[in-house]
Formats: C-alpha cells, structure tokens, sequence
C-alpha cells in the first residue's frame, strides 16, 4: 500500500459535503481500488461554524482557498466553489504552480480558462481534471477523451440543464405555462431565484464548449455559441410537436462540418423515437456521432451533490491510480482554432408557428416568400378560421385589427438566414402578424 | 514523440479489419492523442491470402498467433481471434509471459480465464484490457472501473445481445411469431446459423459475469448465471406486455443483496417508460444502480465490426498514454469469492400466463395456490371465454378434452419458489392445462 492521498477541499456547499461523506463511505473500496488511502486532510469554506453533518475532526481549516492550494498538507486541490475568476481561478493556478495535482467541478472556470489552465498542468505534468463540470455523474468526458479516443467524432449533443428539461418535461407532462413550471422548478429548488444562467441557455453553452473542444480537438470558444433559452416555449408549441412526432428539448449542439465548427444552444425539436426525446425530468443526456462507434448515448443525472460528487470522486480515483493525461486528450496548445459557423450559415429543418392574417391570399403570400428563397415545405398545419383558432384565453382583436389564425410550418433542410428572411419579408408584407416562432429541429 | 507503439493483431476477421482500417485512419489523431505513432507492425490469421481490403504492405505475418504474441516486433498483443481456450488463451498468456500488455475482444475467454490472465498481468505490471468484449462500442467496462470508481454498486442491468433485441423488437412492431424473426436476423447476418448461443442467451451470461465482477468486486462465476433465452416468448406474451405498460427485453441482472450476489439471464418485462425499454433493434443498453451517482444508462452499438475496434483502439489508446489500471479495478486476488444466490430464492414480481380450464371453481383454485405460498396478486387479465380466446390459428381442443381460457397474472413481489410451487400444484390440480409461461417483472 502506497502513502495515503491527502486531499484538500476548497467549497464545502452541497458537492463539497457529497464528497467528503463519499470518501469516508467508500474508504475501504478506494483503498483497494488505488491502492492507497484517500483522506481529505484539510479544506476551506466561507463559514467555519456552519453544521454541515460531517466530522472534520482532525480535518486542517483554511480561510482562503488559496493558501489551502499551496499548503504542504495536501497532495490533490479539489475546487468546488464555483466563479470564473476570483479564488477558484487563483486557488486552481496556485495548486498547480505548487505541483498539485487539481481536481474541479467548475464549469465556468473551465469555459473560461480551461486551456491556459490545462497548458499549465501539461507543462507541470499534473493531472488538472473536470469530469463533473459537465452532466454532474455521467462521465461523458472521461468517454470523449478515453472510451471514443479512436473515433472522428461528428457531432455531440445533449440535454445539459436538468432545470431546462424539468420544466419543458413538466410542461408537456401537466399542461402548464412556462412561468407556472419555473415556479414548480423553484419550489423544489431545481431553479435559483434568478433563472436566467439556466434557462436562457448560458448554462448548457459552457458545458457545451467544453464538450465541442473533446469532441473535436479544439480550442474551447464558449463565445462562438449561439444560445436562445426555453422562456417563449408554450403550449400552442407543445401541442403542434407532439401531432408531428416531435418533442421539445433545449439541446447543446455541437457539429464539426467541412466549414468549421458549429455550436448552438437552442430549445429544439426531436423524433419522439429518439433516445434523448424520452429524457425526461432533471436527467441529463448526451449523443455522440462518431465514425466508428456510430451513435453512443450518455443519461443519468446532471446535478445535486452526490452525483457530482461521484464524477469528482472518479477524477481523484484516477490521480490515485497515476493516470494523468492531458485534460483535454491532447496537448492543450496543439487545439486547434477553428472557423466559427454563424448562426445564420446554419442549415437544417425548421418549424415555424405564425398568425397568419385570416384572408384569401395570405397563405400564398407567405408561400412565395418561402419559395422566393427556395424553402421547401414539408408540411403545414392549419386548425380552423379565427374564431376557431383562437383560445378562449386570447384576447379578442383589437378593433379594426385582423381576425387571424395559427398556422404551423415545418421546413425541408433550409438555411436559417433564408428562414428569417422569408419571415421578416411575411411580417413586412403584413400577412404575419407578430414575430413568428422558430424552432430547430434535429435529425438523428 | 515517444518512439511507435508496435501493434501485433491475431485474427484479421471482421472487427480485426475494422481495427486495422481505424488505425490507420486516424493515425494523425491517435498521434496526438497518445504523444507516439500506432502503427499495426504484425498479424496473424488462419488464412494468408484473402483479400481483406487491408494494405498490409510492410506487416510481418505469422502463421502461428502464439509465434506473433511472444515476437520481438510487437508492443502490445491484440487477441481477436476468439474462443475460451485454445491459440487464443495459449497466445494472450504468452504474450503476458513475454512482457507485452494484451487487449482482448474476447468474451469467452475472460469470463473463463479472465481472473488467472488478470493476475498474471498484474504481477508482470502489464495492461490487460478488455472493453470491446462486453457491449460491443459501448465503454462500459471504463466506466464501472473508473467512471464510476467512488460508488457502490447496486445492480447492474442490461440488454447485452443484439440479435435477441433484434427479434423481439422485430415481433413486437411487425406481429410475426419468433422463429419468423429468427429466420429475418439470420438473413441480415445478425444471427449465426446456430444461434443458440445468442437466443438462448449465454452470450449475454458471459458478458454479465464480467460486469458483475467489475461492478461488485467478486471473483467471475459465469457458472452461478441462471440462464433462459426468448425461445418461449410468444405474441401473446407481447399482447399481453403492451396492454399492461411493458416491453419484454432479454436482459442480463446482477445485483447485489445482502445473503450474496444474484446473476440471472431472462427475458424480462420492464416498464415502458424506462430508459432501457425504449432500446430497440440491434443496439445495446446497460443500466447501473449506485449509491452516489444514482441511474446511469449507456445505449449504443453491441457488435459490429467498427463499433467493435472503436472500443479495441480506446483499450490500445489508454497502453499507449501509459495508463495500466487494474484489469477489473483492484488486484484481482482481491476479488472477493460471493456467495450465489441461487434463482429459487429470487424475489420480484411475476407475470405469468395461463391456459385456466373453463369452468366454475378453477379461477379459485389457481389463486388458493397462491394464497397458499402467500403470493398477492396485482392484476388479473383474462378476454371473454374458452370459444372468445382461442385464435384462429389455435388447434381446437381435442375430444373430450376441457375448454381453456388464456388468463394472464401479474403478482406482487413473491419468491421464485412460491411461484413456481403455486403453479406446479395449479398443473397438478387439474385446472391449468399447459406449461405456464413465467416472465419476471425488473422494476427500476
């Protein structure tokens, strides 16, 4: 039996407690799995007093993680306070220009600084590993830089916000408004109090740059991401996805085609057959296309303490074992950069669900707009005139204004610039009469 | 760069290709992966001159695979020849024998030999690697060893055989009986002409000893799987599955229990709603139960030639960054010896389906059978009477013998044993007619 591993904990909320609980439960289990003792010796927090159910007997005490970092008392830093900047990114450099070996749940820290940090360790020759900043238990990094290392990989997308998934789930499920699921989402404590990281999107782009730089070797360029959240998803969307065999989920989308890189993050729509439609509630998902395995998915948990402390216990386990390759499977400074794909270059399936103007010739107007543009349709929904068509919870048109009606649209494989420019074109021409809603949609 | 990894492959048939096409492939990317070239430098086979599709310019060939495994101008073996024993056990030990780290694709032989290879593996400090033997490209091996390395493992549960989910998702969506879809997987190369050993599901048996020994840290025991293939499941049974929420899925169990470790190989009924019901076709799908990280399912290719070396070059990628962790994650004399459970201490819930003699009384007896052995019973489904059940296509009783009606049950959590006494009487007394088909019901 090898020295003990003497671990060092900065952040002691939820995962941080997780962990400490993990590693005293399965003592014995690591011990024989590495070969050596892991005992976290020493940890920082903001409150010392407060009661967190663990003994830390014996455990040293560090105000600032950042002495903690470069205390002689650790052999591993483990960071899980969260921020981009500020002590976790100070703490993090400090352990590594120590010579530990550094361990992180942040996925901000990473989307930010992950490839100065990741050339730091490299040239340290220290393990710096992040398997639960991205879906909490699910080792999906651990596959991308491991388990697919012999594979091209194509495309990588998932579910990467359980908030997000919980909500559109409990939408479809109950019947309810965006709002009212939030509400739900908060009073379980899915949801912060201030939701927008979650759902706008902001959350899964990190995750998701971090995965596109895996999955493909690239330097990490959470800028380049195109995010829209799920806060105009409604039940009119809903309804129309389940009648075409879709389902409503807000993907990270990552795709290297011959062009560049193209990453996006968008509520978007998915065959009800596929593996990442029947994800529901706060579980995680990813799907990865590659050339030799062909399609792999991930699902499990993405949050709550003790499966992110689970991913975290697995990167300690591998620093215990001696394992230590490059954080992101390949030298940090051979990543390449690579042309960014904007957003309107994209090119795939479109819905679209607009108010069409209730007289003869305004359908054929929009199809000309469509057409003018070579946008192909698949198929169009229409239900009923206006009267029909309009809910009981709508507002009667305003005097004077026009009776319309709801028409959906479902796209052939068009570019989002043609889409939007036949829209703004319909809207123009007053046909449309408020900003349509477009939703991807994603193939297998 | 280091100096190039020398890759030696026995047996060049489907997947060995594919191995040999992916290596060259990617030889850039591995090179930058792993920090040195992976250059397949020898092979062997049985037959020299067939065309492959392989250039194999350049590449020594041996006759004998036991001569290429013990070769100076090999680095690591690649044994992909199959069989429990024989060249390919005589071959993978001499290369151990010879210092050389092993990767083998070959489930037979680790399910029988795997704990003897593995120690002589770890007292030579070589890697032997085996993550294409269970699961096909699926990492699950990488996972349970390392993935999920800080948790305590529950169950583990999967569908681990293509070919028998071909056939039962092929009789569920196109209503034809098994040996129909039998006979359409043969033609599409899905199943041998002997398929026993895939739908009589001891393909799956050796795939879950693996995983339960990698789960649970217990000593492989492929001889304590309880064993039963699809060969029984009918229509009926499949009727009677989707009007009660289930799928039928031939899945391999193990899971741990207090008295010891229970491994089983059934077809089994599983909720609808569940991540691994929804696995259809040829793919595979593990699920894991643990204590930190909770749920956790991967879904993905089980066979196929590239999916298959894409799993075989992660085990090649992981020697060639220098990682050699334990073949099943700790020493494998640690491996601890478990007592079996055996089938008839088994305990869940049934569904068992009935050919009930249609008079007064019967229905009464078969559930004072039950009553008896303490069995409740959830639900009762039984479709108008003896004249009303029996199909077209069903024989018409024979002269003088009694009107049956097909009655299906579902039970509470009950014994193995008091379920198979219950019906054993039933028969006895006269009011059940035929063999009752017994299916075990997985809940999540």
């Amino acid at each position: 039996m090898s020295k003990p591993l003497r671990v060092g904990v900065a952040g002691l909320g939820v995962v941080g407690a997780s962990l400490a609980r993990l590693l005293q439960r399965q003592s014995e289990a690591l011990a024989s799995r590495t070969g050596r003792a892991i005992v976290v010796t020493a940890v920082s927090a903001r409150d010392r007093a407060r009661d967190r159910g663990l003994d830390l007997n014996g455990v040293a005490f560090f105000d600032d993680p950042r002495a903690l970092a470069g205390s002689e008392s650790i052999d591993v830093f483990v960071e899980l306070m969260g921020g981009a900047d500020g002590p976790a990114y100070d703490s993090v450099k400090a352990a590594l220009n120590s010579g530990k070996p550094v361990v992180t749940a942040n996925k901000a820290l990473i989307a930010k600084h992950g490839l100065e940090l990741a050339r730091l360790a490299e040239e340290k020759g220290l393990a710096f590993a992040f398997e639960s900043s991205v879906a909490g238990g699910v080792p999906i990094i651990k596959t991308l830089r491991e388990g697919l290392a012999g594979n091209s990989i194509r495309r990588i997308y998932g579910i990467l916000n359980g908030t997000c998934n919980y909500i559109l789930s409990k939408m479809e499920t109950d019947g309810l408004s965006f709002e009212e699921c939030l509400k739900e989402a908060q009073r379980l404590g899915y949801a912060e109090a201030d939701p927008t990281f979650d759902v706008g999107g902001f959350d899964t782009a990190h995750k998701l740059a971090i995965l596109a730089s895996l999955a493909f070797g690239t330097a990490i360029d959470a800028e380049a991401i195109h995010v829209e959240g799920i806060e105009t998803i409604t039940q009119d969307d809903l309804a129309a996805a389940d009648e075409l065999g879709f389902r409503i989920k807000l993907l990270g989308v990552a795709e290297r085609t011959a062009r560049g890189v193209e990453q996006r993050v968008h509520p978007t729509m998915v065959a009800k057959s596929t593996a990442i439609a029947q994800v529901m509630g706060v579980l995680n998902a990813v799907t990865i296309d590659a050339d030799a395995v062909g399609e792999l998915t991930l699902v499990g948990p993405g949050a709550g303490g003790d499966a992110t402390a689970s991913a975290v216990a697995a990167d300690i386990v591998d620093i215990a074992r001696g394992v230590a390759i490059q954080p992101f499977g390949r030298p940090a400074h051979m990543l390449e950069e690579v042309e960014r794909i904007p957003m309107q270059r994209h090119e795939g399936g479109y819905y679209v669900r607009l108010m069409v103007v209730d007289r003869p010739g305004a359908m054929a107007a929009i199809a000309t707009r469509m057409g003018e543009r070579k946008i192909s349709l698949e198929s169009i929904m229409q239900k009923g005139g206006a009267r029909l068509a309009r809910r009981r919870t709508d507002p009667p048109p305003a005097e004077g204004a026009p009776e319309t009606v709801r028409v959906v649209l479902i796209t052939h494989a068009t570019s989002e610039q043609a889409i939007r420019e036949a829209l703004d074109l319909a809207l123009a021409d007053g046909v449309v009469t408020q900003k349509p809603q477009v939703i991807r949609i994603e193939r297998e």
